[in-house]
C-alpha cells in the first residue's frame, strides 16, 4: 500500500464523480489468484460477465470488454465504426464530450461540435436541426455524453433518438455512459443506440480497467465496412473469441472476477432500486446546496444528473482552495473544475456504492469546508438534505 | 461471507461501543498465510507485539496476550492473583462491572459490590472509606473498570490509586480496560495498576479475539502465591515462552499480524493525538444530544467518556424500537441498553478507527431515527456537532 | 504484515501438522468489517455455524465455539463436567495426551496416566483392563487424544467406547480430535463421545483462535452437577444464549466468518473425500518415508496417522538441524520433536487444504533436506510416492 | 468470486507462461479503496511507480504505463513511431512474433517478416544481411520478441543491437519484454534499444492489466514525426501528465498499488537473484524433460528460455489430451501449443514468484500426468531436477 507517514484515522471520503468506493465485495472478489485464461475455469467466468453485461446495458447485442480503462472505450466506439474522414456531430456539453471530440479530431475524423455554455445536457431540438440540414447525410454519427461529469448534465439519450427519426437521418448514434451505468436509467435497445460506451469505475463500483462497447446490429454493420487502423480496439477480433468465453488476448482477469461480483450485487438491490437511490442522493445533494445559497451548475432542472452535483463557487471564490481546505480537513475528496470550469466550480460525486449516512457525512464535509475556506454560505444544507432524506425513508416504509 | 439476500448499498455505520470498525490495513494485514508458530519468523512477530503493548499500556512490565476474547482476560485477572475465597472490592458503574463481578463469585470469590446508580464512575471516596474500614486487610483487590461501556462513564483511575494509598491499604488495583484502551488516556505503570485488563476490538482497532493483562511486579508476586486451578489463563505459562517470543500454546497468529499492524498505527497517529481525537468526537456528540433535548445517561460531566454516550429515551419511549428502525432504515447499528438499562437508553460508540465525517453521519442516522420512530426530540443536533468540529477544525491550523 | 527485509520468492510450504494452510477462500471471507455481535445480521451467522458445526462432529446435541484456542476447549471439557479431586484416565500416546494430563493436575483432578511409548496410540485393552478393576467407579472420565499430533499415531475411539462397554463403566468418555476432525474419520454420536474437543485451525482451515466442545447429553448431566469454578468455559453461560444464535460475550466473529465458509467447503468437496484425501497422502507420505530408508515413528501400521507422518531420524542425526536446513534451503516449515522425541523426530503434516502436487513438492523439500544435511537415506522417496498418487490417479478416472 | 461447484482442495498449480502467480503481498497491496487520481495521495503513487519501472527496465528515459493489457502496448509500440505504409524488420520466433507482424499489416505498415521453423530466437546474422540490404534505409524498425512465449527462445537483444550497428542502419529496435521483463535480464539502454514493450502479468508477478513502453531519446524523436491516428496510446498525451505523476485520463489504479508493491519486491530479492532463479529453474525443467526423453522443442541452448520450456510430444501424441489429463488430475494448468504448434506441444512456465519445492511440484505434475495420458516417456525427470536444484542449493551455502 501507499505508505502513510503520518496517519489520518477513519475512512476517506470519495465524494468525486468517480472512481467511486469499490465494496468490500468487490474488492475480495478481485483479492484472489489470477486464473489461465485460456482455461475451462475462465470460460465459465467469460460468458458469466459477457452475458452479464447486456443485462445492465439492457441490450441483446454482444458487449466488447476492453481490459482498458474508459478513454479506450470512446476510441474503439470511433475507430470500429467509421472511416478517415467521416463527420460525426457532436454537442458541448462540458469537458468530457470536448474530450471526445478532441479524440475524433486526432482520429482524422470531422467532427462538428454544436456549442453550448456547459449548463445544459444536449439540446435535441439542435441535433435534429442540423440532421435535417444535411441532405446529403455526411454526418455518419451523433455522439453525446449521458452524463456530462464535468457539469452534472445528462443528456436524454430518448429525445437525441427521436430527434434523429424525426430528421430521418440514418447516423449512428454513439452514446458515452460513463458516468451514467448503473446509477442512471439507461436502455441501449429501447433508446435505438448503437454503440454505447462506458467504463469500471463509476456506477458499476469497480476500479478503473475495464470499459465496455455495447453494440447494435447497425453498428456491427459498420463495423464490417470501417477501414480504420485498430487492433487492440477492434470488434472483429473480439467477437469471435467472446463467442466461447475467451478473449483474443489477455484479458483484465481479476477486474472481471468483480465485474462478476459486481453485477450480481446491482441485481441483488434491483437496478430501479439503484436509480432511485442515486435519484434521491442527487436530490438531497440539491437541496442543500440550495440551502447554502449556491448555485447548481445545470441551469434547467430537466437536466439534472443523479450521479453527481456541480456547484458554481460564489464570484471571488476559487473552488480549489475550499477542496483542498475540505481535504486537508476532513479527509474528503470533491471533483475539481475541469478546463473552463477551473477553479470556478467544485463537484460532488454521489455516484456508486453509497447510502444516505455516507451522502449526509459528505454534505457536512461541505458545508464545514465552506465555512473554513471563509466561502460565503448559509448554514443548513446538511438539515435540508435530513430533512428530505428522512421523509423519504419515511414514505418507503 | 454472510450472504446478502437483498443487497443494501454502501457502508454500514457500526456505531456500537465495540466492536469497532476495522481499519482496511488491518484487515488487510491479518488476510495472510498463517505461519508456524514455532518458526524464527513468529517469533519476530511475537517479540513486536509483546514489547509494542507495552507502549500503549505504558507499563514497563509484562503483557500478557491471550488467544481468546475479552471475558477471557477479566477471568485471567482473578485466577492469578487470588485465591478461593478472597474479598475483592468492586464499584457498581454499570452492566460491565456488575458481570466482572458476577464472575468473581461464580470462581468462588467474594466480591464486595459498592452500589451506583450507573450514571456515574468509580467514586473514589468511597473506596478509600471502604480500604480503611478493612483493617485487616481482608479485602485482596480492588477491580475497576475504566470506561463502563454500558453507560458512558469513565472511572478516574489516578485517583482510586490515590484512595488505596490514603487508605495505606495494600490490596491490588485490577482496571478493565476494555473499551478505553488507546481511545482514553490510560497509564498503567503511572497510576499504579497491578493487572489492567483489556481486549482487541475496541481502541485497538481488531476483530475480537485477543485480550490482554498487563501486570505490575506486586501481581506477579501474587500469582507465585495464587493456587486458584488454571492453566489457559496461567501466566506462569506464558511468561517463559513469551520471553523468547513465542506462546505455550497456539497463539492467534492472523489477529497478532493485525495486532502489529495496528500498534503501528497508533503511533503513526500518535497515542495523544488519538485521545484528543476520541475526545472531540465525545464533546460533538454530547452536543448533539443535547441539542435533541435529550439527556446523557451519565449525569456528571467528570465522569463523561471519550469512547461512547449513552442517552436516556424521554419517558415512554422504547429506545430497542428505535434502534431497529435507525437500523433498518439507515443501516446504523447503535449500541442497546443492557439489563437495568434495557429499552431505556441507546449507546452511541465513537471509538477507534473514525473521523468527523463519519461520526456526522451517524449522528444524522440517530437525528433522523429519532424523527422516524417519533421519539420527541428537537432538530439540530448534527449542526451543533457540525458547528463544534468545524470550530475546533479552524482551531488545527 | 510482518516485513520481509530479504524477500524470498514464492509460496512457503506450510508442511507442520498445523496450523495448516488457510484457503483464499476463507481468509477472504475473513477479511470483511465486523459485525454487531447483538443485530440480526450475526445471528444468522451465528446460527449457521452452530448448526453447522454439528455436521461436522457428526452430532445431534449443542457444539459450542469459544472464541480461543485450542487448549482453552481442553481446559473447557475438564472443568465443565469434573469436580475437584475426580478421577480421569488417560493414556500416554504423546506429548500432548501428556499435556492434557498436566492440565488435569493443574485443575486438581486426579489424572490417572497409563503408560506408553509414544509409537502407538490408546491401547483399548489397557483402557479396558484399568476400569474393569475400578470396581467403585472412581474413574469419572476416560480422556483420548482421536490424533497425536506429537508421534502421529490415532486412537480408534470406536474401541475405546467397547472398552468402556464391555467394562460396563460410566466413566464419561471425551475425546480431543483437534488434529483430526475434518481430516480424519470422526462420529460424535456413532462412537458414544460426551465430549469431543476440537480446533479451528487444522482440518477446518482456518487461523487458529476458534476451539470446540460437542456434548452429549450425558455430558450436559454432568456438567450439571460440576462445581468447578468457571466462567468463560461455563456452557451454563453459553447455552441459552446460542439458542439464539448469540453469546454471552463477544464472540470471535471474524474468524466466525471464515468457519462458516469452511464448514461449507468441507461439505463441497464432501466428507468422505476429504478424509479419503488425507488418506491418500499420508499413504504416499510412509511411501517416501520407507523409500529413504527411514523409520516412521508409529509402530503399528494400525496407529498410522492421516494427518501427519513422524520420522525417526537415524542414529546420531539431529532433527532440528535437518530442519533448519530444510527450511532456510527450501522453505519448509517441518514439525519438531516435542519434548521427549526433542531432535530425534520431525514430522510431515499432510493435513488441511491441500492437493498431490502439493505434498510431492514438500517430500522433495524433506529427500533434499536429508541430502543437504548430510542425514544418510537412500533416494527415490518422492519417486515412490509419485508412483502411488498415480496409481490412485489413474483408479479415481 | 467464481464458485466451485463441487470444491478441488489445495492451491492450483498454474504452470502456464503468464499470468504468472500472483503473490499475497500484491494481491493484498491492490485490496485497498480507489483513491482520487487527481490528488495528492495518487500523484506520490504516480511518480513512485514511473520511476520504479525505469530501475527495472534500466533505463534513464520516461517509461509509458497504459492501463491496458500488453497487446495495447505492442499496438502503442507502432503507433507511436511511425507512418503508414513504414516498412519494419520482423522475425519469425514464433506464435507472438507472427501476431506482431500480423497486428503491423493491420495497422497499414508493411512487415517484412523472416522466416523461421520457429525453434530458435531471432537470428542477429539474419538482421543484419537484410538491414546491409537496404541501402535507401526503408526499413524503419526493427521489431524483436525478447522472450517468445510460444517457444521457450530468446533473442539475444545486444547481438541484434550489435547488427544494426554493424549494418549502420538507423532503424529503431523495438523489443517485446512481455514475458521476460523481471524473469530474465534485460537492459534497455544498455542494449541501445528504443522501444521495449512489457506487460504486468508475468514477472511483475501482478494481474493482466498494465502495459509498458520505455523509451529511448530516438523513440522520442520518431514519435514526433510520425502522423498514424492515436490518443489512448499516445505518448504526446501521456508525457507531460506524467512529468507530475499523473495520467491524461483514469489510471489503473489498483494494479498501480501492485505494481509499487512489485517494485519493491523485486529490489528486495535484487534482480540479479531474481534472473539467477529463474535460470536454476529452467535448467531443472530442462533436465527432466531430458529424463522423460522428450525433446525441447528450442533446439538450441543458446536460446534457451529462463521463463518457459515448451516440449514437443512423441510422434503421435497429442499435447492438449495430456494436459487436460493433467488440469483433471492434479489441478496444474500447462500451456498449450499455439497455431503451428498446437496439439504438438505443451508449455512449462517456470517465471514469476515460484521456488523450488513449487517447480518440483509442478514437474511432478508434468511426469505423472505423462503417464496417465500413456505418453511415451521415462521416469526420472522429477528426481533429475530434484538432484539439480540440490547441488545448486549447496553451491548457495
Amino acid at each position: 500500500m501507499v505508505s502513510n507517514a503520518a496517519r489520518i484515522a477513519g475512512r476517506h471520503f470519495l465524494q468525486i464523480p468517480g472512481p467511486t468506493p469499490v465494496p468490500d465485495r468487490i474488492l475480495r472478489a478481485m483479492d484472489m489468484p489470477t486464473i489461465d485464461h485460456r482455461g475451462p475455469e475462465f470460460q465459465k467466468l467469460g460468458r458469466r460477465v459477457l452475458d452479464g453485461m447486456k443485462s445492465i446495458f439492457k441490450c441483446a447485442g454482444p458487449v466488447i470488454i476492453y481490459p482498458a480503462s474508459g478513454t479506450g472505450a470512446w476510441e474503439a466506439a470511433l475507430v470500429n465504426v467509421l472511416n478517415a474522414g467521416d463527420k460525426v456531430l457532436m454537442f458541448e456539453t462540458g469537458h468530457f464530450a470536448t474530450l471526445w471530440k478532441n479524440m475524433a479530431l486526432k482520429l482524422g475524423l470531422q467532427p462538428e461540435f454544436i456549442a453550448s455554455d456547459w449548463r445544459i445536457g444536449t439540446d435535441p431540438a439542435a441535433i435534429e436541426a442540423r440532421l435535417r440540414a444535411d441532405k446529403s447525410h455526411e454526418i455518419k454519427a451523433v455522439c453525446v455524453v449521458h452524463n456530462e461529469t464535468s457539469t452534472g448534465c445528462i443528456t436524454h439519450v430518448g429525445e437525441i433518438r427521436k430527434a434523429i427519426d424525426a430528421a430521418g437521418h440514418p447516423a449512428l448514434l454513439m452514446v458515452d455512459t460513463i458516468s451514467s451505468l448503473a446509477s442512471i436509467d439507461y436502455r441501449h435497445d429501447e433508446w435505438g443506440v448503437d454503440v454505447t460506451v462506458s467504463g469500471s469505475q463509476k456506477g458499476l463500483m469497480l476500479p478503473p480497467g475495464l470499459s465496455f462497447n455495447a453494440l447494435s446490429e447497425k453498428a456491427l454493420a459498420a463495423a464490417r465496412a470501417s477501414t480504420m487502423p485498430k487492433l487492440f480496439w477492434s470488434w472483429e477480433e473480439m467477437l469471435p473469441h467472446n463467442k466461447n468465453g475467451f478473449f483474443p488476448y489477455t484479458p483484465g482477469t481479476n477486474l472481471l472476477y468483480g465485474l462478476a461480483e459486481a453485477i450480481d450485487m446491482l441485481h441483488e438491490e434491483g437496478l430501479e432500486n439503484v436509480f432511485a437511490r442515486h435519484d434521491r442522493h442527487a436530490e438531497a445533494t440539491r437541496r442543500a446546496v440550495t440551502a447554502w445559497g449556491l448555485e447548481i451548475l445545470c441551469r434547467e432542472p430537466k437536466y439534472y444528473s443523479s450521479s453527481l452535483t456541480a456547484v458554481l463557487m460564489p464570484e471571488g471564490q476559487n473552488a480549489d482552495d475550499f477542496r483542498r481546505i475540505a481535504l486537508e480537513k476532513f479527509d474528503i475528496s470533491l471533483g475539481t473544475g475541469l478546463t473552463k470550469l477551473a477553479g470556478r466550480v467544485f463537484r460532488i460525486g454521489h455516484l456508486g456504492d453509497t447510502n444516505d449516512l455516507t451522502i449526509l457525512g459528505a454534505l457536512a464535509g461541505v458545508e464545514m469546508g465552506l465555512g473554513l475556506a471563509g466561502v460565503p454560505h448559509k448554514k443548513g444544507g446538511v438539515q435540508a438534505a435530513m430533512d428530505y432524506l428522512a421523509a423519504q425513508a419515511k414514505k418507503a416504509a
